[in-house]
């Protein structure tokens, strides 16, 4: 008799962003003519750049003839698009990879899951909370997470990030043997300096621990003196797997490209990291559309690089317009300098839900509730920058009138 | 400290096309201007037809205005596409299904690899043997099929295909959990009749096992009572997930589409099986590139039917020149009929890769050795039937030239 996997079972029933479109959807049935304005989930809302666009028509073409066809690409990706990441989102910010240190994928939630394959299933796990729930719920179908008791897993260091902290984790009591971070952070829009990050990285190479370091939204930073990579640590390149996608840096959601960083020099148990990673990669996937890679290679172009820094600033825009209006409003926010997202604090003490319900109702404005991101979430809500200018200052707007 | 996945370390090191590249490199660099012909693997070489290219064109059109642009997609696929698969690839055989009972994605082996994840390690797996590697080196790295000794994993249920039983597994002595079959058959190019297939249904049923069937090939099927999917057979739906591939069907290879259908009928543990892949799919991945999808879903249209059916005979011809060919050389062929492989026996009890060998330095064509499909291809190798015509026909007279 066939058994399944039994881990599947103690993950919770309803996943965020189910509940908020059950919720949404039960509004807009009873309320059909009124205009909802979307600030949840964060799917980007501009067109492609030109550039990629071009390319992609170009792929197309060669596509359609014999003397061009592709078949099966290089499993790890398309040197063309390999050196192009090396070069602009390595070299340029002075750090030295091997082009085959790049592995290209249809995405970083693929990534992100996929990679515990080359861990072993009794890895203590250390997550930010709140969090973006994939690092956890994966870790609960692999077995690593125990058991779900009172809104936490019993096997999983929760580092809480809050006010008190300035939403940056600290070092856990326990040793994790896997530690999840994500800079610029989705939810909190928090940044980690160098000496934080060099922090991290010291304690994971002292302990044996790998960092798995989300960097999603390193193209929102502002700052200057912010690290971009995990690799721009000393010492990273032997305690840490770097995540980064196109998604948010040029609207991919619907595209689908990204790409994984696992350093040669990261070696635990004796194996190389880099070996797993290729022959897991190798056996269990079979490379990118060559459409797509062509088109994530033109946001290298120079024009490209024009296009999309022009759509993160609109975007980034839209964060100061939610930030500064909603802290005019009396509300207390945090975020949306360096990334996307703001994190705001609910209005005396309100629940999560609660406020996430109220700003449906009355303002008619779509959020995430922060409780959906973890224990420590309670108390907040998230927006995101990707909509409409126009529609983002209107919900700005109808936030504050309800305050 | 971070333990690795042992399971990993027990995977022997050297995967077949690999070692196939090392030897036809080998050979390259000592005869550089030896033209060789590659039957090898099993790579297309059309360019996609016309109606795919036009609907990928449109599809990145629609992608650079903000008006028709496309962020995060459904997960599990475009309706578009997945009403065609429904009505094409099943009504039109004859099987009901739901539109959400069809999963798209990015790769029938992503599909058969990751599918592992919702099922229990400890499960009894059988596969055919000689098989595609990819199902047995997903569950090696899972921990199901225990270790490798003298060239077979201790756990696993081996079924061998062999000339006695006409290339067909029959039903083992334990009863296995989970049981991959692939018809058409890749190596081997068999194929399995209706009553052959009732036979493993039932025992499915009976024993509550789990079939894992692979269709990837079924658009090769020349005989008109041959099944093209196991769901033609009464009862498969509770006992059965299916694999289907746009690479082989429509050249997708370089491209990237697939689909696997999981009925909601299928329970077992207690658990829908449907369920638990919808949750495994929406946490650890993010849909099909939109792009991919309206070119996938061409393929459904009058115009790109006939387009890709004139593609598949093109191959179909190169596989009745391989087969007759090699059979007039007095070689003992297989397959070739419903299949785009053809399984050559070797002459006179040669080894696999001897043969191989031999027809790389003497005839300069690239095939692949039996042997690095499982224990029971040993003393076959296997040609495809997708090169170009022409150089088919020149590899097949090589061949019988040296013979």
């Amino acid at each position: 008799m066939t058994k399944i996997n039994a881990n599947f079972l103690k993950l919770p029933g309803s996943y965020l962003f189910s509940e908020i479109a059950r919720r949404v959807n039960a509004f807009t049935e009873a309320n059909p003519n009124c205009s909802l304005i979307r600030l949840g989930i964060g799917d980007v809302t501009l067109p492609l750049a030109p550039s990629v666009i071009a390319a992609m028509h170009e792929a197309v073409d060669e596509m359609g003839k014999k003397e061009s066809f592709k078949g099966y690409g290089p499993e790890f990706g398309y040197d063309f698009l390999r050196q192009a990441i090396l070069e602009h989102d390595y070299k340029a910010r002075g750090v030295e990879l091997e082009i085959d240190e790049i592995f290209i994928s249809d995405g970083a939630k693929s990534d992100t899951g996929n990679i515990g394959d080359i861990f072993c299933t009794d890895n203590i796990v250390a997550v930010c909370d709140p969090v973006y729930p994939v690092y956890v719920d994966t870790n609960a179908m692999a077995g690593r997470a125990g058991d779900y008791i009172n809104n936490k897993w019993s096997r999983l260091i929760y580092m809480p990030c809050v006010e008190e902290n300035g939403f940056l984790p600290k070092i856990p009591e326990q040793v994790p043997d896997m530690i999840y971070l994500c800079f610029p952070n989705n939810p909190m829009g928090t940044v980690a300096t160098r000496e934080q990050l060099k922090v991290w990285v010291d304690y994971a190479r002292d302990n044996g621990s790998v960092i798995l370091f989300d960097s999603a939204y390193e193209a929102f930073i502002s700052e200057p003196d912010i690290p971009h990579s995990i690799f721009e640590i000393e010492g990273a390149k032997e305690c840490a797997i770097e995540f980064r996608s196109f998604s948010k840096t040029a609207g991919f959601t619907g595209t689908r490209c990204a790409y994984t960083v696992v350093p040669k020099a990261l070696v635990r148990d004796g194996a190389s990291l880099h070996a797993l990673w290729a022959r897991r990669q190798s056996t269990k996937f079979n490379g990118v559309s060559y459409i797509v890679q062509r088109g994530a290679a033109a946001v290298y172009t120079p024009d490209g690089q024009r296009e999309i820094r022009e759509n993160i600033q609109y975007y980034k825009e839209n964060a100061r317009v939610i930030r500064e209006g909603l802290s005019a409003a009396g509300l207390k926010v945090y975020g949306g300098v360096n990334a996307p997202y703001i994190w705001c604090k609910t209005p005396n003490g309100t629940g999560s839900w609660d406020f996430f319900d109220r700003l449906l109702n009355e303002a008619n404005v779509v959020t995430t509730p922060g409780a959906g991101f973890g224990p420590s979430g309670e108390g907040y809500i998230r927006l995101t920058a990707f909509g409409a200018a126009q529609a983002t200052k209107q919900a700005v707007e109808r936030i504050a009138a309800i305050l």
